[in-house]
């Protein structure tokens, strides 16, 4: 095992560094970040900015305008990112891009590319991902599903609830997941002008860091051509894990980057604020929170470049991936809860950007599967297969 | 020891239940509940309906209007009230006007009780309590108070910036605490419209279910009568504390409620919910949750009782006091943040009641003394004063 | 609620402290307390002691010799008890033999308590109770059991294996737990005398407190007359939980005695061991270890008051002595771990008793039903029953 | 970074693998492994089998014959040694003589390792480690020891009392830390057959697994020629961070392997044991902690690597070997604790080797500085340093 960074890595993450500091960092409290996350006009700046940096996009492959980055410097470069609320959106690397986008260039046509891909990659155009139902419909458990695609000709008849649909409001297209007749799922494209498509409504949420919020949409007798079909009928489920092992990690990496900077924010305010005859930081109450935090980072860090390494080797991660997003989750969360215990009633006002990591942050353990659905599934794995993780 | 509820206590807790679920909980929706808490005339509408059930500042004494509530009767009327997020603001028992109820009861002259205490009592005006300040000011060590009181004649002139002033804005009056010459402090009253008295703005906070929310205040150079010392001179500290012991365990009692709420909104989504073939509640790792709930409930809610009881008994119950604030607030927290995992992508967006509770309640292991410091607290009882707690 | 101690619970907190403290503690260090418990002889003068005290099995009836002991009284009198670890054994009110007495009194008949339930409960004989059974087996799951009775005449016929079968070694009699042919289990009295029975051999264990240490049994072939059926045929299992309710309690009670000792110990040892230019009581880290103690404690104690007093009232009480367990038992455990840690090398080694307390009260969690059964049937009853546990 | 093992890192641990599990683990059941740690004679069969297998002392140079092991590689062949409780002792790697033996190769003089160190790395003889004292003495604050040495001419004259001495009994020569007069402390090398060097007794103590257990020793006008000190004098205490920074991870790599074992046998047990209509890991509340102790494991394992690599490139790794025994010695516990509470009654007797694990573990988090003690160094370091650990 060998844990320095490479000769790009190091560049990268000085780059990424400076431009977060720089740039982004002084733009946080801009008016546009509200708390349905930033407003269009504001992401369309922030993007600007990265495109400028030369960052943008880029977990893109060259050819379509990224920089072709493995998971190994996704893992730098995107920590560095999260470390301002703003910057995965500056840097389209932001959920549910991040991932449609990765999708997309496993799976799309070269048609479909041209149209969708290269464009979003650059910055211009949005898109979101309609997979989670109200009840009784595909949650945690997507085979739930309720939304139907029924074959009409040479094309496909849509109809169904979505919820929980991140950066709808704004998007230019939808990845749409759907029941065939047969039990199976499918994927399908379409600009969100489609008749039929709908966005019923922006729901409250605890986060506000996404453009576009999080939406319930309806698809009413959505008529899509079957070239619009993304990969091949009846492997929608097979294409939600090829998204979901990388986005899983992409989140811990993100997060990481969030969790740091909630730290460094409690480390300084502990270093200067005082109580009882001395600096908050003496006291081994705060003290010993800060080196928890310093071991759930690094342990953090550990199991994203671990993950990272297993998917740059070509092989699937499932069950890393599945261990990396329970133990990030729940180790960065840790971290910014104390930091908001350490700076008492500024941690739980807006007085410093921890508040808003807090209120982002919640949602980690819950999405990209539930922290309970992670440790079913290892434990299946490790029950049924009898297999070993040495 | 004896757990049956007093005739007394069971009607109070029936009446108090039925006025929250049949009144205030069908008006949690309304739009006046802002992120800076529910508007001055929502605020009003609400004690107008608490005023016609009978139930507005229950705790206050009979002589003014209340209800002469012993603490054990607290406890079980203040869950109650608890249950809705608009339900303290609607009986008069929220912060700080709970506490500050209660300071003044006990130590204002009968001039100063007729002139703020009896219009509070009765609803018509609200108070704040400025206290802490920034840094290097006074916080959860109120020792390094900068805001002085200076004689002057038969006046005292007060300067300092006081900042998380509860319920500020718009409140009728204020009580602040000052530092004198000689290094003690004193608490004084003062209507807000005073010259030289100044809401600087208010804070962005997590919570919102205060009337006024959070906000930094001026003091220059104020002056006030020496009528309008709160108590005596140079006992400020002292009154803090008296304020404090119950303050604190009303905190425990209300957020209980908000807690039990949060527990059923989440059983009663694992009953419904299904996923992998079984509703929620009979997967063991959403039913072992429910259960943690129902041990974090009963030990807050034992935690209370006792330590209302020492209260009732006419003892100091500092220790106790502060051992129940750590116990609840960490209990109840275990409760919503589980409620939130249960519920997933709902509990993190305002489709329940819970995502408020869980922004509402966090600020709780901080006010009144953060877990940290009543640890430190307890230790040096125990180990000081070799104090047994059998 | 009403939290002051009876008159009668007084003097006998009073009676019983000063009888551990001035008699049994003095003996702690026999060398007949050796890893498989204490000798018969050491039991027997222990079981003198208690009895020139007037201590002696006083959860029985008065009528058979005991002092009567409601479960309130007994909370105080058991924890007064486990303040030493021969305490229990001394004031014969040990596992199994207390659990026995108390399923004995409700259920046998006129003779069999004659023949077995008085010389016990004047602390002449032992007993033990065998109903675990090796895989695939009756463990957390009693409906696997395998031991199996026949009727033949008027007479059983027992066949099976038992094991952890607490105290049989030099066990006067033993209550069989056997499943009938329709898969309903009875219970039998025998003397550990009779053919076919048989003590295989002695398990090691890690706790060393019980007379006779844990045992495997053989029965082959074991015939039992009809007479010395305990209750009636086929409810074995139902007295099974009548057995159970207060026997999971009094575990709470004697091991809080247990727990409250260790953090004596570790309390009088952070007053007087400096390290880093202080006693450790005063470093934060030992300190707050020393404050959550209390509160485990508190906690604890609180709940058994709590079910001990449902109980007192004649109902049943399966819910909450279920809760009470696993809160105890798991509060209990932190406060005993955080006291071999405030201790360092000598918490890990027999220099205090704190070491014994640790590795005796391991097994808390999980015998009398893991804490694993425990959540899943305080959530069965949660979710199934909608019942509500204000 | 990069995570796959070297091909003699692959070739050790299939080696080490096959002893530990061909010819370790059978012997454990022997008497001789008893409750003060394996008998001499029991050592020496198992140390010729570690010889004969080329697998002994393997840190050692190759110089000294040892297989001069870097940090990485012990990592992997420390972790398979541990997977038996007697793995460490017959392969030579277990405390003290692990840490003795790294001190020594970089501390002693020539003669000093011809004489004392050679026959040690052979399995030959044992040594000990004398620094802990009783209080008012050096334990996790060195600085207070009250061990003397006196210079006499030529000679240091030494007084003092030292516990928790491990391996003292039997072993061949000693390291002893005393104070100078001028408040440094030097290293002494003995025989323990010098006049004044006495073994008062050995201590009952939880673990079982180090020959010689835990001794009490004194050192009366003891007599040490100037050549015998350990490198120069006064250094003693920085010698002592010599062999602390590698000791505490060798402690994490064999405890890992502990772990591992306990997750093992607690894995198979839940795949066959059956409860309630499935097997035990089909229960989710079994199956979560499987899943926690693959975390844990995993956790470990990336730190110690990590730890090991900064140690392999020549740099001080004091923060992260403080970090990484945090880390390690906390979650290998929690990896144990849940598999006695997964093996249920089998957890707490001897039918497994998981008791004797649990017993052997809790003492890591003790040694070679208590958590809190690393917790606050790292604090301190964190806040004073402003030190960054990206």
């Amino acid at each position: 095992m060998e844990f320095s960074l490479t000769a790009r890595q190091l560049e990268l993450q000085e780059r990424t560094r400076a431009f977060i500091a720089e740039v982004i960092i002084p733009l946080e409290r801009d008016p546009r970040a509200t708390s349905h996350g930033p407003t269009e006009e504001f992401r369309n700046e922030l993007v600007a900015h990265a495109r400028a940096a030369g960052l943008l996009t880029p977990h893109a492959s060259v050819e379509l305008g990224g920089l072709g980055l493995t998971h190994a410097e996704k893992a730098v470069v995107f920590e560095e990112a999260g470390y301002s609320t703003l910057g995965p959106t500056a840097m389209n690397i932001h959920a549910p891009d991040e991932g449609n986008i990765h999708l997309m260039e496993v799976v799309a046509t070269p048609e479909q590319k041209e149209r969708w891909l290269r464009p979003q990659v650059q910055g211009h155009i949005r898109s979101c991902f309609a997979m989670t139902e109200p009840s009784p419909g595909a949650g945690a458990d997507p085979s739930m599903m309720q939304t139907t695609a029924i074959k009409d000709g040479d094309h496909y008849i849509i109809n169904g609830t979505k919820w929980f649909i991140t950066g709808a409001e704004g998007a230019t297209y939808v990845i749409i997941m759907a029941k065939m007749e047969d039990g199976s799922a499918t994927m399908f494209l379409s600009n969100m002008s489609r008749d039929g498509i709908k966005v019923t409504r922006q729901m409250d949420a605890m986060d506000s860091c996404f453009t576009g919020g999080h939406c319930v949409m309806s698809f009413d007798n959505v008529r899509i051509p079957a070239t619009d079909v993304l990969g091949e009928i009846g492997r929608g489920f097979k294409y939600a894990q090829v998204r979901l092992a990388p986005a899983r990690l992409t989140h811990c990496m993100r997060w990481l980057g969030q969790a740091r900077r909630a730290h460094d924010i409690a480390t300084e305010y502990a270093r200067k604020r005082e109580a009882f005859g001395r600096i908050l930081g003496k006291h081994e109450g705060v003290g010993f929170m800060l080196a928890d935090n310093d071991m759930d980072l690094q342990t953090s860090r550990l199991h994203i470049a671990h993950t990272a390494w297993i998917l740059d080797q070509g092989h699937g991660a499932n069950f890393e991936s599945s261990r990396a997003k329970v133990v990030c989750s729940e180790a960065e969360w840790r971290v910014v809860d104390r930091c908001v215990q350490i700076l008492g009633g500024q941690g739980v006002t807006g007085e410093t950007m921890v508040m808003r990591i807090f209120t982002d942050m919640r949602a980690f353990r819950i999405y990209d599967g539930p922290s309970e659905v992670h440790r079913w599934s290892m434990a299946r794995k490790i029950i049924e297969a009898g297999e070993k993780r040495v």
